[in-house]
Order: structure tokens, then sequence, then C-alpha cells
């Protein structure tokens, strides 16, 4: 029987971690870390860090085995199936990995950035496993890169009684702003869909890179005003570092629009 | 000069306190909490007993002081001036508090369920503060009732790259399930809006009342199947505690509706 443990340890400040999470890592037989190759080298390294933070003067310290990821397969042109079979293969890494290092059962434990539950693929890759194996699961809650940008800017998420979609870059470019929402938050944009918001005046946008982290860098104002900003400061950024996490808050002040 | 920190904390599991949570609770000079009145004893309660943990062996420990909220006035019709007013009359309570218990400045501390940025107005009445006197602002992110609810029931928020809008049972009420979103958040529910949502064979429900706390409850299944089990199981929770705070995530299934 494997014990696995989602734990959600927040975007990158080592002092996002609760309690729960220190606990967790502790109480592991096993951590399981994943190298997404270069690029992301630098999470992979934050993972590492905390792990030896949480784990120092542990009496029994889990083992911790980090594993490549695989890759997506490019040539799968379906959007959904490619994910799909993707999660499929991560299950089969996993899967091997716990044969391998826990053969008599034991707690393993996966760190997730941000929360397990939100734009995560963590859960659905247990998902199988527990469709493969005798697997008990838990999710240990972890502060999101919404609460880092929100904290970092200050601002409350909503307006008072109003909703807020969260929603991909992808979507807002392709299907524009939902409707009845004036606030939206918008994560995992490879497009930077801002730019094309129509009445940029009447929009307000609370931005930040790398939310949460040492490198972490907030620009907000009228999104007429700081758009140009915004994409510049992202570009070098993201040449700097070679890789970008960013994520921002939209809120609609103006007239309603037709 | 005041330094005012609003410290999410959670919702009411004390392991859901973070590293910078507990470390900032414990630097403060003044920690101040609310009382809500008769039926949320039991919040205050919970408060108070995370500050006794926390501060357990803190060679300077702040000072605890409780102060009773003004209550919203019903003579005002108007739903924004009703809480607005509420807003202006909380920050004036706490202005005084701090000339009472910090004249000649120093640092105090909010703890707020949760995540401050989420459905609470605690950062509203800190922007208010900050137009009558100088206030340097920090806000601490704290896991949100939706990660606990999430972690709860072990399922993702969001559908592969789909947008989730989290929204209030009011407006699901009054305004219908939104266009275009099929994942939905629904926090301070007071009407149990989910009760009469069409098709409700095509909708999953994850509910969880006093999700966090120890006495978390938690029901899943097809709407149809379990919302008669949910109204049951809240109105006797509310009946029993005096006061109930429940969330819910709903994912609709079927065909595409009309």
């Amino acid at each position: 029987m494997i014990h696995l443990s989602l734990i959600g340890i927040g975007t990158g400040n080592p002092k996002h971690l609760t309690l729960e999470a220190i606990e967790t890592i502790r109480a592991q037989d096993l951590i399981l870390i994943p190298n997404k190759g270069a690029g992301k080298d630098d999470l992979a390294g934050l993972r590492r860090q905390i792990c030896v933070d949480v784990l120092a003067g542990a009496a029994e310290p889990p083992q911790i085995i980090e594993f490549d990821l695989p890759e997506r397969d490019p040539a799968i042109a379906d959007y959904q199936r490619r994910v799909d079979e993707w999660h499929d293969a991560i299950a089969e890494v996993w899967d091997s990995a716990l044969n391998r290092h826990l053969p008599a059962g034991g707690r393993a434990g996966f760190l997730v950035w941000g929360d397990p539950s939100l734009y995560d693929s963590t859960m659905r890759i247990a998902d199988r496993l527990l469709r493969r194996r005798a697997v008990q699961l838990s999710v240990i809650p972890g502060i999101t890169s919404i609460q880092a940008l929100t904290a970092a800017h200050r601002v409350p998420l909503n307006t008072i009684g109003a909703p807020v979609q969260i929603t991909t870059g992808r979507r807002l470019r392709d299907c524009g702003w939902p409707e009845d929402c004036d606030t939206l938050v918008i994560m995992l944009d490879g497009v930077c869909a801002f730019q094309d918001i129509a009445q940029p005046e009447n929009v307000t946008i609370h931005w930040s890179a790398y939310a949460g982290m040492a490198n972490e860098i907030n620009i907000s104002g009228k999104l007429a005003d700081v758009s140009a900003r915004i994409l510049t400061t992202r570009a070098a950024l993201r040449a700097d570092h070679g890789w970008i996490m960013d994520i921002y808050l939209l809120q609609r002040t103006g007239p309603p629009q037709p």
C-alpha cells in the first residue's frame, strides 16, 4: 500500500509553506521531484532547497529522488489527447519510481507549486495511479500564485459581492472578455492576451512575474498606461532567466461594455 | 507611523498557518481581534486559540485586544451604501483602537480568515485607514476556503485549460449559471442556490461545511442525488452550531446547456 501526499508548497517563498506541508514532507519515506528540463532548473533547484531547509535536523529524513518528466508528444495534434497521453506517461514514470524505491509500500510525497488543485496536473496523474494500484491519497493545500499576486499588490481579488473568473491567456485571446464578470485572473498566458483587450483605458491590471519568489516583479496601473511596459519587462525577464512565470488580475472599471 | 499587517490564517486548521503568518503574528506590538457577536463565538475563540498557540514561548508577545464590530445599519436600503458605511464605521473603530493602544505608533496585526484578498472586507477597511493617517500596509497570504474545499475532496478546481468562476449564492440564484464557464465555486451562499439549478443530473457538486475546521463535513456527488441531503445536513449543522460557513464547487458534466 502506498500513501501518496500531494503537497502544495506555495510559489517559491519558503515562508509560504504551511505547518501541515512541513510536517507532511518530514513524514514521508520518499520525496519525488520532477526535472522539467532546461530552463526550469530554477524551479527544481527551489524545490530541492525547500526540502533541504524543511528536513534540516530531521531524525529520519525521506529519500529524495529526482526523475525526468516525459515530454509531450508534438505529433499528437489534438490538445486534449496530447495532454491525456502525457499524463498517462507521467503516471507510468511515477509507478515505476514507486516500484523501485518503495517496493514494500510506504509514504511518498510530491511537492507541487502553489496548490495541487489549481492549473496543475498532479491530481490527474494521481488519479491514474489510483486506477493501477492501492493508493491512499492526501492533498495538502498551498498558497497559490493568485494569493501571492494579490498580497504583493495589496489588493482584494473581488469587488464587493461580485464574481471573479480565473482563466487562461489563450481563452482571453480566443473567446474575449467573459460576459457579466468584471474581474479576471489570467494564468498560463504565453500570448500576452492583455495587449488585445478593447478599451484598455477602462481596465486596471495588477501584473506579477515570479509572484512569491525572491525575484518577484510587480507592475500595476491602467492597462492603457502600463501594457507596453509589461511587454518589455516580460521579454527582458524571460531572456534573463530563460523562463517566465507570470499572472495578472484585470478589473474593468469603466461603464459596461457592449 | 503604524505598520499594519493583514494576516491570512487559513480557515480554522491551525496547521494551515504559514511560516510567514506565524513570524508576522509574533513580530506585532498589538493584535486586534474582532468580536462578531453571538453565534460567531466559535470563530473568535479559534482566532484566540491560534494566537495562544503561535505566541507560546514568545519573548515579547504582542498585546491582544478584542473589539466589538459595529453592526450594519438595516435602515440603509441600498446594499452597496450599507456596506460602505459599515466599513467606514469599522475603520473608525480601528482608528481609535490604534490611538488608544499604539499612541506612539508601532506594529498592529489583524488576523483574517482565509486570505485577506477573497470575499473579505479587511483590505477595504485598511484603505480607509490609509486615507486618514500614515500607515504602511503588508498583506500576508493565507490558505482560502477554496483550497480547503478542493483538498478535502481531493479534486482539481479546474478542468484542463478551462476557466473557473468564483461567485456568490445570491448571484447564482439571481443571474443563473454564467455563460461559457462550466466550473463554479460558490461562496457566501445563504440561500442554497444549488437547489434551483436546472438539469441537476448534469452537475457534480463538492460541498463542505466548516472547510478546514475540526468539524468539517464533506458531501459530494451528482447534484440531483445529493442536493436534498446537503439541505438537511446544512440545516442540522446550522441549528447545532448556531452558525454555518459552507462553500461548494459545481462542475457541469453534461452536454452544453441552452
